[in-house]
């Protein structure tokens, strides 16, 4: 094998995941100086800068610690500053793959909210693609900008204060819409203007009466095609040998994913 | 707006989706004198050459049909061949939020199958990734390879007829591994090999005994932690006005999700 | 042992369950000369009769078939003549859960339709019990009374054609109200009068769009509380050993279960 | 209406159930002096009695309290002591549906734990039907005993501390048999002799293995078809007129349910 081989060090200004246990798992900033507080013992980052990623480490109070990379679900569920409902890796994977989303995208989003779909997309469109974010709630696009940039991702996103019901004020259409508003039916217009023939719109929504709002309003603007709305849940399970049974408790709903393509209407474009 | 707004156009040579209805719905290559046989009505590509993504197109028959230029799902589930069981969009969407790939990821897949995961893999690892694909058998490896062809992508791929309970023949270590095995409990020492520290094993299995055997040979190595395992369902919706409903049926099961990430084993690498 | 655990004997005029495999499985009636016709073979009921229950008999064309005593779902899913979409077996045994019924209950049910329901509700009430059904449609009440007799329960059961939109012909209170109807929000001033105070009713419904309503209708009149809505799921498990997984396919949705109880009105019962 | 509508009244020595809201809801004792502390105020039973049932009473503190008469669930979830896990409701219904237990029933349990399936059974079985309850610990036997009393069942059941692989002590064959046993394998032969033809066993049982294991005995054993494992899943919704969803938490597991029916062995009974 060749020098990539080589293990990656923890360098000063790394977000580092500890694992402790199954529970406590935390985001910590390496730098020097900075000490991570549990109930099971203290970590100093003096002790693991320049260690492997990887490493087990040996906390004071003796118990041991992990020291990983972040992968992007560990960033949001602990990194990230919360102001409101947010959509968890089981949603955000099924909408990633039905929008189509790929390095280079151009994507608007609508109710950033905490910017957890926003660091999806903007994590996997790269350096040459971009998302628009809206939010008509200042402290969301705050919240959402300051988690971007610890996440390192701030340079692909555009966040702005704005209502989407008046539009979205984007300079060409995009290759996906997405969006996390009460009522996107009010908007409908509009994401048929901002988004390219073929590509999705898709909505993120708690309640069966948005469900059918936002499905009608797609059906009677006569723009949208393969309307559909779907609901993913996730099971787990205790994998003890001998002993293989799912969790006693799982998260029983989050939201519905309503979605669909946009086609063109004869004879020009409808609001 | 500016000229990015300028509606795409099918080009000979593209692969366009062509949408009837619910379930009639197909990936077709455009190019002149191909037909689309239906039990609808027939569709001459020479109708829809030069005509703008997104149109709707009267068949010969009277039936209306609509344009699209297809989305990655729409590429494995109606223009792949198939070889084997496939894993399915709500499987793949959370795979590859796990696996935290991203443009330039480099990555290993066995088990190719027919190639669904591989594609989509490919397609998120842009032009500077790449997507290492093994498969004991030759008729899996071609038939990937002829799907990765058919999306264009085979240049961002390395396949190989390969078994890699003998290891993994890769250059340097990778940022994700993922299997599609009857048993990967063979080969846990050649993933920890492989596998960058911090990085995600990603295991798709159908039986409860396979989560149980991959799991315990997980733990057993000791260069694992955060070994878990998922079952993720999907819930269709029938969203008709005033009707709103879950479909009456519904997948029951394709497979379980069994995932783990790398730590350093004190003392060097065991196998 | 005493001798009550003497076999029982296939006698003249029993229904009989044949099981030839998972899907072969009917429900027969044990007389000279009935001949049952399978796709697997051919079985007399000459052969059967006489026979203790349990029995494996070879059936003219050399396959075997067990001969059982159906159990009230077999007579159900095989036994009953359809008119209607049914209540099944998942829902039905959380229902009679609900409601509390035991031998001796009186209960009234509306919108028998092929009396699946009917007929658990007047096995369980025994022979000093009473079940009142109700059906607008007279096909329905026909099939329904045609399948009770079948079981030989139509003693315990009042059928008759009538809209309890206009209240429920029943002579004194009962124990428990059950409704599958299009619209039970129209009748809920009837079934607070029908109703023992602390009894329950209990509503089967396929669209959202009918629990709201009916939820909403039942807190507005006010002599209602504990008042919820809920769906069951059945999962089948494939159990081959060393393989065991969920069944691939499954219901998706039959309906949903939304229940109450009753409480007294302070000052009079309002309609 | 009849006099048979004459509300029933709270009487000395009943076991009343008491909402206060969602999640506070009591059986208490309707005795002179005694009284239920809660959180929200006090209620005194001197208030309570003589009240018809379906009242709404004002306890001292202003809130008010309806006053009902407990279904078994309700004398389960919140008047039984428990000493184990239990079987609930969405569980209970499937098991009582599938056993065809009916008035008049002759039934064996085995590990009736804190008796929630004992009751369930003797409830159901009415005055001439009985239950035999066995249990290899005492403490489970004295529970569920004094549950039962307190549910004024007793007198249906005959409860034993006795460890049902060495046999089931009863003296003659029974219509259904019921399990939650760790271990249920290991009496598969006891489970042929007790079980009338055509009856069936079902066992209930937290993980895979114990599934596997079960299914596996009972195919190998002969004497059992129609071997089929499931489980049941419940999900509750909210129900507010305009926000209806699914909980945001559910109960993921509970446990599985296994069932078989006996057939005859040819040439004898095997063990």
């Amino acid at each position: 094998m060749d020098t990539s081989t080589e293990p990656e060090i923890v360098m000063p200004g790394d977000r580092v995941l500890v694992i402790l246990d199954k529970r406590r798992r935390y985001i910590v900033e390496a730098r020097r100086g900075v000490v991570l507080q549990t109930d099971r013992g203290v970590l100093s980052m003096d002790d693991v800068l320049g260690r492997p990623y990887g490493s087990r480490v040996e906390m004071r109070g003796g118990q041991y610690a992990y020291i990983l990379r972040p992968l992007p679900e560990d960033l949001m569920l602990l990194g990230f500053r919360r102001r409101s409902q947010v959509i968890y890796p089981k949603d955000l994977g099924y909408i990633i793959l039905l929008s189509g989303v790929k390095p280079g995208s151009r994507v608007v989003e609508a109710g950033v909210g905490s910017g957890f779909l926003t660091f999806t997309l903007a994590y996997l469109v790269g350096d040459n693609g971009i998302v628009y974010g809206f939010d008509v709630r200042e402290d969301m696009i705050k919240t959402a900008r300051s988690n971007l940039m610890m996440a390192g991702l701030l340079n692909r996103v555009r966040l702005a204060v704005h209502d989407v019901r008046r539009g979205f004020p984007v300079q060409s259409t995009v290759d996906a819409v997405f969006l996390d508003l009460p009522d996107p039916w009010n908007t409908v217009g509009h994401i048929y203007s901002v988004l390219k023939a073929s590509g999705r719109v898709i909505v993120f929504q708690p309640t069966v009466n948005q469900v059918e709002k936002t499905a009608s309003a797609l059906k009677k603007h006569g723009g949208f095609t393969d309307i559909r709305a779907v609901e993913i849940l996730l099971r787990e399970y205790i994998v003890e040998e001998g002993r293989v049974r799912p969790h006693t408790r799982m998260i029983g709903h989050t939201g519905f994913i309503i979605h669909a393509r946009k086609v063109l209407i004869e004879g020009g474009e409808k609001k």
